[in-house]
Parts: structure tokens; sequence; C-alpha cells
């Protein structure tokens, strides 16, 4: 594996930690300022509506999420990855997880600080 | 706009051409032998599979697709595309259309013969 592999790696798992421990400033330090993210049936969110809408969860659910990277390929200061996802969404209310799982295809992007960020984001998630 | 991003642009329309026309052999020209098609709640698809599912659609449904190009960046011999879609699915026995809408994040592929192909596909179309 290359370092810039092992670097896009450390980075879905620093996302999957920030989401469980539903820490939104890491997870914006984890994107880029133009960063988009694509969901079905919804508009394309940029970073202010992603963190609107994290911080309507907060608090109400919990997110545990797991990952298995399927493919990254790193072309420049882009790379794209191919990622099988399962998330669990558990209101603190009920307890009772509803899963989601799927594929996101994602472009991470090399900043000048030699930073891999999320970039582009297609998000497949649908109910189990 | 780059040479490269009017050849990508010329793809995006034969695709659209070829879907309507139903003409599955101009569709896999279009792709590269190691695509992946990636949609909500399906298993990822490779060429056969797209094949297969095409076939099964050929005789019974209509495919009128309209594509507005939201962002294309060449790097290497790659290149991702953010898309807007609307595609309408019209049965030939009822003709009424069922219309759907969402983005496609496509990652295309520059072949050894200089021509861009469809090579990672996540399809975020939802019903309208």
């Amino acid at each position: 594996m290359t370092n810039d592999e092992l670097q896009i790696r450390a980075v879905i798992e620093a996302w999957a930690s920030a989401s469980a421990a539903a820490n939104l400033d890491a997870l914006l330090r984890l994107m880029t300022d133009d960063v988009t993210f694509l969901t079905p049936g919804n508009p394309p969110m940029g970073r202010d509506e992603f963190a609107a809408s994290f911080r309507s969860m907060i608090g109400s659910v919990q997110l545990l999420s797991r990952s298995d990277v399927q493919e990254i390929t790193v072309t420049g200061d882009l790379a794209i990855c191919w990622n099988r996802l399962e998330v669990d969404v558990t209101p603190v209310t009920s307890g009772n997880a509803r899963r989601y799982g799927g594929y996101a295809l994602t472009v991470f992007r090399r900043g000048a600080d030699g930073q891999w960020r999320v970039w582009r984001d297609a998000n497949l998630l649908a109910p189990r």
C-alpha cells in the first residue's frame, strides 16, 4: 500500500471516529472548503449545509459506521475511492438502531499542506 | 473548455442517445471493460450485469434522459464529472412516464486509444 493510500484510509477511519463522537469540528477538518456531498433525493450539500445537518442530529442519534474500502486510485493531488459502508443510526430515546448499507464513491483532494480531504462524495446508503 | 472536456461531454451525450435508442452495443463502447456502476440499494454492477439489466428493459420501456454537467475535472487519464440528470422511464404499454431526477458522480478513464469511457459511476437518481 502506498503512503497516500495509507493516509486516505486514515482519513476514512478518522471520519468514522468523529461521526461516532459527534465531533463536527473534527469532521470539518477532514473536508475541503469547497466540498460537495451528493445523496439520493436531496440537493447537493456544501460544507455549511453538512454542518447544519450534522448539528441537527447531535444529541438525538448515535452514529456507528464501518467501512470496507474496495479501491483507492491516486492521480496527482486527487484520489478516487470506492467504499462499502454500513451505518447504524440509533435514536438516543428509543435505542432502536436503524441500519443502512451501501456504497460511497468519494474523491479526495490533497491540500497545499499535504493533507488529503474529502472533496466530492456520492453516498448511496439505503435502509437495509 | 478543453479538448478533453469536450470529448467527455460528447460521451455523455452519446450515452443519452444510445439509451434512448436502446442501443446496448453503443453503450458498451462507452464504458471500460472493468467499469463499475453503483446505485442505491443494489450490489455493484459490472459490464455484464449492466448489459443484462439493460437487455431486460429493451422493448418494454423508453428511456429519455437529459443531463446538465456541473463540473468536469481532468487529471491525467482520469476525469471526474459531477452531473445533474433527469430521466423519464416510459413503459411502452401504458405510456405513462415515471420521472427520476438527481445527480451522478462519474469517473471517466482515457484508454490507450485516446477515447474517454465511463469507469466508475455512482448514480443517485430518485423518483421525482
